[in-house]
């Protein structure tokens, strides 16, 4: 059941801010909690690889595929999830926007060249092993939002960076890059989260280690997907959050 | 780059509605493109099932485990969708609310119905084989979203069906009920997703018909994930846009 109105009982209509006070979490112990959550599956990624999967290296074997979850989970679920939350911090409310803006921008700039690093390991890795590109649901999903974080960032640039961009194109764009924004990192979430399933089929299928029957492999890399899901849901979560949002910015209060 | 706020040049602080009302598309067309969509997956997830995995039957066999897929797509996916956009129907914004509070349980109870026939299906396959069951990320991602599906369906009835349900718990509650509407869609989608990357890696590993060689059915059931994918992220988008909400709800006016 999604999304329904509460009956207007006998105190009338409810502001919804008044309803949300009620289980207000202050947003500095909230973001600490989630970048603790953030640098686990960091660590947690790393390790699996590391541990399980052999290693690191750029010599195009599989343990140059290795990169590539941890890049991306570094770059399109972590760094990209701290670049969102930027304009969270109440600090960011008062003052000049500029350094803000340019805090934001590179913080996705950053997540964005993990992210393409990221790309470079997997394809590297299938060119030098003979393996076919771009076949799988997890691929396409994948690429696809990479694709749209690049047309995020440049259309972003353009909109709030460069000085000359007219305000009616900012304020048209806003609400655009704002909903892209949560998008595209749900998106990162499914891709990661179909990625290691796509890699544990892959990688256990002998004897005990079989994905089957459930080695601490599986354990361990099942149990980072859920912590990346929980991740990417809870900074949507921190996004979308009313009493969260910069006052003068989305609220229908500006229009007065 | 995510969630910016625009500078506020000379035309002063700019109101949300107002940048949303350039890109304004009317409610009612564009839920029947949604509900086209929907049907769009539901019938492909079907003709998949029918065409390429040998039908549906209830014999333990691969037959009665194709069942799965599409239940899950038109219960936990589109009836649920249907389920959430209730409220956003104009028609639901005066006149009392019992008669579609009633529409928006029923229609999540039936989504929930096809869910829990959908498991049932996944289990009584992998039983009639010998396949262990619960061990793969998507399996615990797909009955961590039924089970919170199922809280949330408790709790909403509990909370906005039964008359006695006082009005300061419908207020605390509804704004966890309208975010967990939405996250349990998306994890639906990511689920969906993961589960036919999975299917396609069982199914598709023989000669010609290997999934890294693109067959028609691997472009197909891509295709078909990325419809999923599309129709979760629009229905969240509508959920989310303001002036597509009933007015007096989630609204700061009714503070006022």
């Amino acid at each position: 059941m999604v999304a329904p109105n509460d009956e207007e009982g006998a105190e009338g209509p409810r502001c919804h801010h008044r309803s949300t006070a009620m289980l207000d979490v202050p947003f500095l112990p909230f973001c600490a909690f989630l970048g603790t959550l953030g640098l686990l599956c960091v660590a947690m990624v790393g390790a699996w690889c590391q541990h399980w999967r052999g290693g690191f290296s750029l010599d195009g074997s599989s343990r140059t595929f290795n990169w590539h979850p941890v890049l991306m989970v570094t770059g399109l679920v972590v760094l990209y999830g701290a670049a969102a939350l930027v304009y969270r911090i109440p600090n960011t409310w008062s003052g000049p926007k500029l350094p803000w803006k340019v805090l934001h921008g590179s913080l996705a700039l950053g997540a964005f060249i993990l992210t393409v690093l990221g790309l470079a390991a997997v394809f590297y890795f299938h060119n030098s092993q003979g393996t076919p590109n771009m076949y799988s649901l997890h691929s396409w999903m994948g690429l696809g939002t990479v694709l749209l974080f690049s047309c995020q960032w440049a259309a972003g640039f353009g909109a709030f960076l460069l000085p000359w961009a007219p305000t009616w194109l900012r304020a048209l764009y806003k609400p655009i890059h704002v909903f892209f924004g949560s998008t595209i990192l749900l998106l990162s979430v499914a891709s990661c989260v179909s990625g290691i399933n796509e890699k544990l089929f892959f990688s256990l299928k002998n004897g005990t280690t079989a994905y089957k029957l459930l080695p601490a492999e599986a354990v361990f890399a099942n149990t980072l997907g859920l912590l990346i899901l929980i991740f990417g849901v809870l900074v949507v979560a921190a996004l979308a959050r009313p009493s969260w949002k910069r006052p003068d910015s989305d609220s229908p209060d500006s229009c007065q």
